[in-house]
């Protein structure tokens, strides 16, 4: 595999820091890195292979001789040098949700529809790190038996909001146990000791961004309008890692024992379900394992195509950063055959 | 209303010291007031309209002269120690599941099924706290529009787990704020910063009793075994207040704003449900109200039959010792007439 120019725009943000792990972490081949951030983060120094990296700041001109720009500082920035990246040359991938539902971006997840990564006009979408760890586990699913509904309830951790908002959850945590005034910044309400059914904005139709995310990028990934889902998605007072709490409704009838066998070989799913040793999947364990986490299977005792389950993903690394570089990954791999 | 004697047992646990609050603050006509408590802990003093009463030890004999026997100390006392309060001429009001699915005894929420109260045996079950909540929501549906299926998932506190599970979450957040090892003694894994997707048991079926409660109670509570209801409990780290999110397929289309007019006249709800602002059931608003609070209410976009909804309410209170008392009054304003 040849070397190749990267750089990370958000470099010091909670997703593009785990982006320059992720990249160290899987000896990604990287000639040269550039670290790219807003004026005030520039000057900033982070470690790539031992070495101390400097923030720039990013501008128009920031992506000469870059092959994949990796972006992770919102929407805003995307859409305003998503262009310049890919008129220098660059492959863009991007983690905001600037270009998801677009028609000429493909929305990717290797595992799941790895073909559409190499349709791409010069952007690529990461899709949001809630429906990313869905359709991983939906996939061996929708292949197997086909999937006619979906209704899921998630309990996302404060991480996918940044990192003032896992300050603001220790803060609060911390204001509570010495029995003083809580501060609220990041969320509209105590996050601490508390669950808020509200992840984003509201839309007109009652359901928040979020939640749309999950139905639109679903269906689109799944290249499936037919699939109905419907989604509530809550925030609750954890550091990292997502969990989903998913019903599903199958075409054809499922057994469990063959979805099992089926999950144990996937690569990118680890398999938690010994229930009799309290074996499942924990939104803690997201902080070791890089898999989207599957356990708590069992049949719906009402609707015979039926099935529940639990799901479990890191939403900073599954999520965002290493499905970002999972997607460089699958483009470089094809380059070289 | 003629004043009557109470039993409390299992005074001292959480949700006894909540009956012995409920009693006093919803002026209940209490004539004397037995306190009942294992041998470890009688000799305990709790407060009741500014007197300090003395806790007894529970035995075969405590009942003489008592109207009305709530007992919350587990289902081993309830089967040991019911029948005697019986035989005393008391009606037991039991908050443990040792009777909830015995035909003999109703199971009984008020707002929701009164009529089964006066069919008692001298048993009345007080459901599951999970249980509860859902009901209190489901019933206008159901006599409105019918329901095919409830699909749930709950966000529950580790108060429903008893006192000690509350210590356990407060001394694992502070260990993990100070960078100190965990100790697990309650639940089988950390639940500071994590959520767990068992409550109670597993079955043979993969269900938890927790879930398999909800099930077979809504089915008893509704008199209807036709509903085809899921359900996945999780424990989250919270204090007080169990969450659910809740979807339901009812018989006929409901159109939202109706449903919002009837819940805005039904007691016992209170409709949270102005998301443009923020507004939306809290776990933590529960320590406040005693309501089942029901918000984020919406149709499925993909399902015409189907609502999602929000619910929450304090499960020490509405969720135990409140309905328990409110049972009570039911059978007393009977007599009354």
């Amino acid at each position: 595999m040849g070397e190749v120019n990267i750089a990370v725009v958000g470099a010091t943000g909670a997703v593009g820091r785990e982006m320059v792990k992720v990249l160290e972490e899987r000896n990604f081949p990287v000639a040269n890195l550039v670290l790219l951030a807003s004026q005030k983060s520039s000057g900033e120094f982070l470690k790539f292979n031992g070495k101390k990296i400097e923030v720039s700041e990013l501008t128009k001109n920031s992506f000469k001789n870059i092959d994949f720009a990796l972006f992770s500082a919102g929407s805003s920035i995307s859409k305003k040098y998503a262009t310049h990246a890919v008129t220098a040359g660059a492959v863009v991938i991007d983690n905001s949700s600037a270009f998801r539902m677009d028609n000429q971006v493909p929305l990717v997840v290797p595992e799941v529809n790895p073909q559409d990564a190499f349709k791409h006009n010069g952007i690529i979408a990461n899709p949001n790190c809630s429906t990313i760890q869905l359709v991983v586990a939906l996939k061996p699913v929708y292949d197997k038996a086909g999937i006619k509904r979906i209704i899921v309830s998630t309990y996302q951790s404060v991480s996918g909001t940044g990192k003032k908002a896992i300050d603001e959850l220790m803060e609060q945590t911390k204001a509570i146990l010495n029995k003083k005034k809580i501060k609220r910044e990041v969320y509209p309400h105590q996050i601490a000791f508390n669950i808020l059914p509200q992840i984003d904005e509201f839309e007109n139709n009652a359901f928040t961004r979020e939640e749309m995310k999950m139905i639109h990028e679903t269906k689109k990934i799944m290249h499936d309008d037919d699939i109905k889902i419907t989604a509530t998605a809550a925030r609750v007072p954890v550091l990292y890692g997502h969990s989903e709490s998913v019903y599903l409704e199958t075409e054809k009838i499922m057994d469990i024992k063959s979805l099992k066998q089926i999950y144990l070989k996937m690569p990118g799913i680890k398999l938690v379900d010994d229930i009799h040793n309290a074996k499942y999947p924990l939104a803690i364990m997201s902080e070791i394992y890089d898999e989207v986490m599957i356990g708590r299977l069992r049949k719906d005792l009402a609707v015979k195509n039926g099935i529940n389950m639990w799901i479990v993903a890191n939403n900073l690394r599954k999520g965002a950063a290493l499905n970002a570089v999972q997607i460089a990954e699958l483009l470089l791999g094809s380059q070289e055959k």
